[in-house]
């Protein structure tokens, strides 16, 4: 997992589609996708999972799912994400099988531990800063908490909640392989301009530690 | 798919837990159950489904899953009822496997005729009648609708909606061959008394059919 994910919130979309907004970002050069719904009937997801895994194919861009193995499973998605309050880890990888991208949140350094055990293909630092768009996590990490899972964790780091062009390189710099965006992209006036800039800093961040 | 099954609404348990109410309906006679869940976690409703699914072992009652494919296989339910708005019947079957049980809830018409051509396990008649437990339905098929299914569908039916011991032998009489019964049970002061007393109306009521 490297460069920039997008996870979409419908609601911060204003009047364009949620379609419209992921191909854009995409076109801006965001690598992963992941959609995530929590108010729409599972007939409406999988209907929503399809068209929205037709735009990611030409660009070669994984579709995630957020919670839903269901849907994911039903959609032939590339992969899910999973929260400590979703099906546990080891159920979703035993029904995704192996070939998945399964990510895992961890909101405390007891989760941090536990995915240590884990074959996920990376934990989302969630949240790294407070955020209006998820309001069911634990304290944010911080770019302190960040760095001390990088020292620790075998695995790959999403760092994920408040991340925008003003802290991105920061991030970076901290420890996370890929930056996972929300309001940062859904709500830019310009999605494809916004995953662009962000995708730039990265590689710059990215390539300053590089020659460091 | 005869006899009766119990459908769950935690809201209408009252100060019982889920868990109670369902072993006493179990014990007083009731062959299917499912459970219904739409605001809880992922995570917390795989627990619950895990917990139910230890109480109906000893009596061979076999658990289905409302909606939620995922929570199904994640611990090995018998089966998921899924309604026009849930994930399409084909994509459940193909996920569940031919062993499922695999029930469809139908509306209108034209979910009826529509679900001539698929192979569940039986057809949901959707509400019997009005209901204050279940508000996104169409309009009740009342006993006249029941009839007019009876004779068209090649399925089980299980009719569901507003069912208690004052119509339980009209609907039987009127086609249906299980009754799926929510608040009857679970706002019921003695959920295995009420449970005991619908087992009971529904063998008579086929009796007197068998005889005449």
């Amino acid at each position: 997992m490297k460069g920039l994910y997008l996870v979409t919130d419908r609601d911060l979309c204003g009047d364009r589609s949620l379609e419209d907004v992921i191909s854009r970002s995409v076109k801006g050069g965001a690598r992963y996708v992941q959609i995530r719904e929590k108010d729409q009937s599972t007939r409406d997801f999988i209907e929503e999972a399809v068209r929205i895994k037709e735009i990611l194919k030409p660009f070669s861009v994984p579709l995630i799912i957020n919670d839903r193995v269901d849907v994911a499973l039903a959609v032939k998605a590339d992969g899910v994400h999973v929260g400590q309050d979703d099906m546990p880890y080891t159920m979703a990888r035993s029904l995704m099988g192996p070939g998945a991208i399964i990510g895992l949140s961890v909101e405390t350094w007891k989760d941090v531990e536990e995915a240590e055990a884990l074959d996920c293909d990376y934990i989302g630092i969630s949240p790294v800063f407070d955020t209006p768009t998820k309001t069911d996590t634990k304290g944010a990490w911080g770019l302190d908490g960040l760095t001390r899972i990088r020292a620790f964790s075998r695995h790959q780091l999403v760092a994920i909640g408040g991340l925008n062009s003003s802290n991105a390189a920061d991030v970076i710099k901290a420890g996370a392989d890929c930056l996972a965006v929300v309001s940062g992209i859904c709500a830019a006036p310009d999605p494809e301009a916004a995953s662009e800039e962000l995708v730039g800093m990265i590689a710059d961040a990215r390539e300053r530690m590089d020659r460091a």
